[in-house]
C-alpha cells in the first residue's frame, strides 16, 4: 500500500508525510478576514482543507485542526500605512467594529455549513489574543529582531536575514526584494523597506485599539496566525496551510516571527491552494466577472445559464487538483452536474445490487487505487476518475453484465461511500432539488396508481400521470426492477 | 397609544421606557457557558430576550444586542474554590479546552438558528477580552475596593458597601449575607467570606491561564461581563437581561465592578427571565425529568409521547409571561401544536380572503391591542390571545360571516405579519413536518387527478386516491372554495 506524500512549499517536493507525533496531527489554516461576504475562492481553499482533514481522518489520525477568523489587523497595503479594513467598513456603516464581524462571521459560518465543510476544532480570533501578541512582540524586541519607533514596532527584516534565511518558504532573496523597493520617503519610521509592522500605533481616528507597552494601539496582521498556531498546536506542528496568495509575505513573516521570538520552524508541511477564474480570467469588477456565492446558487448572473447547488460546486472545485487553478464556467459547472448526479444515482444502485456466487469485478483493487490516488498529495480529480470507475462497476451489475459475491458488494459499498460521502464529503443525493420524505412517499403513490392503470387496461389514466408529472418536470424511468423517478 | 412599560428587577416595578439616545437601544444579555450542550431553560431566556430585541426594532428603535460567550472563569461553586469548568471536561476528554468551547459553541448557534432566535449584534467572548479585564481589576485595586492575595484578586464586598450600596438589585442585605455565611477557615485568602475573585491565581493544574501583574491566572467570572457591556454600550445602557438565577450574585457584582471601578451604573433597566419546570418539578437527574433539546425534537423520552418541531415549542414558550415559571409537559405541548398550526392555517387563509364594500370587524382595534399588550412589558401570552381574536376574524370572513374593505384587508395583513413572523419570530408553516414546494406541486396534482375522477362519475379512482393518501396521513378537506389538504 502507498503512503501518504504531500506536496510540501518549503522544499518544493512532494514528501512521505510523517506526523511529529504519531496517529496524531496539528494543522493550521488562515481562515478569513470578515469584513466582507466570503467569495467562491476562500471556498475553494477551506474546502482543499477540509479534504485533507477528511482524508487524514480517514487513515485514522485523530486531527486537531485550528482555522482562525482575523477581526482585526489585517491593513488595506502591504506597506502598513493603510487604514485597518474592518475599522474602515465599520466608520462607513456607522456600526461598532464587532458588530462589522459579527455580521461577516456569522455569513462566513453558514456558506461553510452550505458547503458541508467540517467546522475546525478550534475557531480562535485575533482580538481573542492580543496579550499573547503582546507578548510575542516583546520576546522578538527582547531577542533584538524588531525596533519601537512612534508607538510602533517593526520586524528588523535585514537583522533577521544575517542569522536566519527571510525567504525560505517563498523563495524569494533578500536582494532582490530590496532593489524592487522604492526607497523610504523621510516620513516612514521602518529603518528599511522590507521591514513589517507587528504592532502598530493606533490614530486618534482608530477605533480598535487595546493598551501595550508601547501606548495603544493594535498588532500586526502577521503575528496573529504566529501566537495562534503555536499556541494550540505547539511551537512546531505538522500542517500549515492557506492560500497561496498568503505564501508571500504573510506565511515568510509567520516563519521570521516564530523563529526571532525563540521558537523553532512553526510547520513541517506547508500547503498552498491555487486560485481561481471565471470564464478564463481572474474575478474582477472591471471585467464584470465577479460572481458571489448567492449568485452561482440562484444563477442570477450575466455568466450563468441557471443556479447550481453547493454539492454540485463542491463535486466541481473537487474535479481539480488543489494546485492547479480552477476556471469557473457556466458549462464546466452543468457538466459537473451532470457528473455528480451520475454519481449519487450509482449511490443508490448500489443499495439494491443483488449478489452472485462469484465476482467479475476487483473491488479491492478499486479501493486500492482510491487510496492511492489520495495519497498523492490529495489528487481529488483522480479519486472520482477510479470513483467513476466504481461507478461503472454498480451499473455493469445491476444490468446483469457483472456479478458480484457477498463479500466483495460489502467492501464495495464501504468503499464507496468512505470515499464520496466521507473523504469528498458529497451529500447522497439524486436531485438537484431538495426532496423530503413526504414527496417520496407522494411520488410512491402516483407509481402504484399508474401500474393499476396500466393493469387494468387504463392507458389514459396511465399516461395522464405520466404528462402531469411531465409538466412539474418530474420524469419516470421504467425498467426490470420497476419504476424509479427523477426530477429535472 | 400605550407607551412601552418594563418590569425592572432594579426598581421591582413596572417602568415606562426610556432610552438613553433616543431612537437607539443597547441591551446585554449574559449569554450561554459554553461547556456543556445548550438546555431548553437556555431557549427560554434567549428565546425572551430575542422578542425584547424583535419588539424593540417593531417599535423603530435601532438595537445594538451584545450576548457573550463565557468560555473561562465559569467556577463549579459561588465560593471560588471549584475548578474552572471548561478546563475541568477538557481534561477529561484529553482535549484543548479551545475545543470543547468550539464544540459546544457550534452546538449553541445550531440550536439558536433551529429556534428562529435572531443572532446578536456582537456575541463576544470572555477569552476575547483579557486586556480589558486586567485593566479593570487594576482599575478597582486603585480606587481602593479590591486587594491581591496569593495571586488572586478579591472584590472588598465589606469596603464598597460603606460608600455604595451591595444588594441593590436582589434586594439582599450584606448583614442578612454575612449572618448565612459559613465564617473562613484559616486557609482562605479572602478577608471577608462575601468577598469574591475578580482574578484568580492559575495553579499548575490550571490549562486556561494568562500573564497578569499578580501573575498567571484567569479572570473571575463576573468580570467579563461588565468589561464587554460597558466596552460596547458604554458605561450606561438601556437593557441588561439574564435568567432569574442570575440576579445574584452576578448581576449584583456587575453593579459593584462598574462603580468600584469608576463606572456609572451599568443599565438603567434589568430584566430576569423566569424558570422553567418538567411535569411540575424543576428538571434534574434523580427526578428523571430532564429532557434534553434533542429529545423534544424527536420526542424520545419516556414523558414525550411524540416529538415537536422548535416552531411549536417557541409558541408554547410564548404562551408564558418570560417572568413566569412554565411548566413542560407532553400534553401542553400538544395543545399548543393545535394552536400553533390553528394560527398558522388562518395565516394562509388570510392570503386568500375576498373584499367588500364595508367591514364587520374592526381591525384597528386589534391592531391597538396587539400593541398594547406587548408595551405592557412584552406580554406575549396576551398578544397571543389578540392574535386569535385575529384567527377568529380571518375565519369568519372566510366562511362568509363577517366582511372586510380592501383597505382593512392591508391593515389586517400587516398587522398578523408584524406580530407573528416579525415580533413572535414564528414560520409561517402550517406543517410540523417540513413540506417543499415539490410536495405542495404534487399534492395539486392529486387534487386535480382526484376532481377529475369524480367528474366523470370514477368515484372508485377518487375513493382511491382519497384512501391511500390517508394512509400517509393526509388529509383531504373539500370545502366550497375547493379542495385543501393536511398532513397529521
Amino acid at each position: 500500500m502507498s503512503k501518504l506524500h504531500i506536496y510540501n512549499t518549503l522544499s518544493g517536493k512532494k514528501e512521505e508525510f510523517k506526523s511529529i507525533i504519531d496517529n496524531h496531527v496539528g494543522m493550521y489554516v488562515c481562515g478569513p478576514t470578515v469584513y466582507s461576504d466570503v467569495h467562491i475562492g476562500n471556498v475553494r481553499t477551506f474546502l482543499s482543507f477540509d479534504i485533507v482533514y477528511r482524508y487524514l481522518k480517514y487513515l485514522g489520525y485523530s486531527v486537531r485542526y485550528v482555522r482562525n477568523i482575523t477581526d482585526v489587523g489585517h491593513l488595506l497595503n502591504d506597506a502598513d500605512s493603510g487604514e485597518d479594513k474592518i475599522g474602515k467598513q465599520a466608520k462607513l456603516l456607522n456600526l461598532e467594529p464587532m458588530e462589522v464581524v459579527q455580521h461577516y462571521t456569522n455569513g462566513f459560518h453558514d456558506v461553510m455549513k452550505a458547503y458541508n465543510i467540517t467546522p475546525p476544532s478550534i475557531e480562535p480570533s485575533a482580538t481573542g489574543h492580543l496579550i499573547e501578541q503582546i507578548e510575542l512582540v516583546q520576546e522578538i524586541i527582547d531577542q533584538g529582531f524588531a525596533y519601537e519607533a512612534g508607538g510602533s514596532v517593526y520586524f528588523d527584516v535585514k537583522k533577521y536575514n544575517e542569522s536566519h534565511h527571510y525567504g525560505k518558504l517563498s523563495g524569494r532573496k533578500i536582494e532582490d526584494l530590496l532593489s524592487n523597493t522604492r526607497e523610504l520617503d523621510g516620513q516612514s519610521e521602518k529603518r528599511n523597506p522590507l521591514d513589517f509592522a507587528i504592532w502598530k500605533n493606533a490614530d486618534e481616528s482608530h477605533i480598535m485599539r487595546w493598551n501595550s507597552p508601547w501606548g495603544e494601539g493594535f498588532p500586526g496582521w502577521h503575528l496573529e496566525c504566529t501566537v495562534m498556531s503555536t499556541k494550540y498546536l505547539g511551537d512546531t506542528f505538522d500542517i500549515h496551510g492557506g492560500g497561496m496568495d498568503l505564501k508571500f509575505p504573510h506565511h515568510e513573516c509567520e516563519i521570521a516571527q516564530s523563529k526571532a521570538g525563540g521558537k523553532s520552524d512553526p510547520a513541517n508541511y506547508w500547503m498552498h491552494t491555487n486560485m481561481l477564474t471565471m470564464n478564463g480570467a481572474k474575478m474582477s469588477k472591471s471585467v464584470g466577472n465577479v460572481v458571489s456565492i448567492e449568485e452561482l446558487k440562484t444563477g442570477n448572473h450575466d455568466l450563468l445559464e441557471k443556479g447550481f447547488s453547493e454539492n454540485v460546486i463542491r463535486f466541481f472545485i473537487l474535479q481539480s487538483h488543489y494546485s492547479s487553478t480552477l476556471d469557473i464556467s457556466s458549462s464546466a459547472l452543468s457538466a459537473s452536474e451532470k457528473g455528480c448526479e451520475k454519481l449519487m444515482k450509482a449511490m443508490e444502485t448500489l443499495k439494491e445490487l443483488k449478489t452472485s456466487e462469484s465476482s467479475t469485478v476487483d473491488v479491492t483493487a478499486l479501493q486500492e487505487k482510491c487510496v492511492t490516488s489520495m495519497n498523492d498529495d490529495f489528487n481529488t480529480p483522480i479519486l472520482i476518475a477510479h470513483l467513476f470507475d466504481g461507478v461503472k462497476m454498480i451499473n455493469g451489475i445491476a444490468a446483469d453484465k457483472e456479478t458480484i459475491t457477498e463479500i466483495d458488494l460489502a467492501q464495495l459499498t464501504k468503499t464507496m461511500n468512505d470515499f464520496v460521502v466521507d473523504v469528498l464529503g458529497l451529500k447522497a443525493t439524486t436531485k438537484t432539488v431538495s426532496q423530503d420524505s413526504v414527496t417520496e412517499e407522494l411520488m410512491q403513490l402516483f407509481i402504484q396508481l399508474r401500474k393499476e392503470a396500466k393493469d387494468n387496461k387504463n392507458f389514459a389514466l396511465a399516461d395522464e400521470i405520466r404528462n402531469k408529472l411531465t409538466s412539474l418536470s418530474i420524469e419516470l424511468k421504467d425498467s426490470r426492477e420497476g419504476t424509479t423517478w427523477e426530477k429535472n
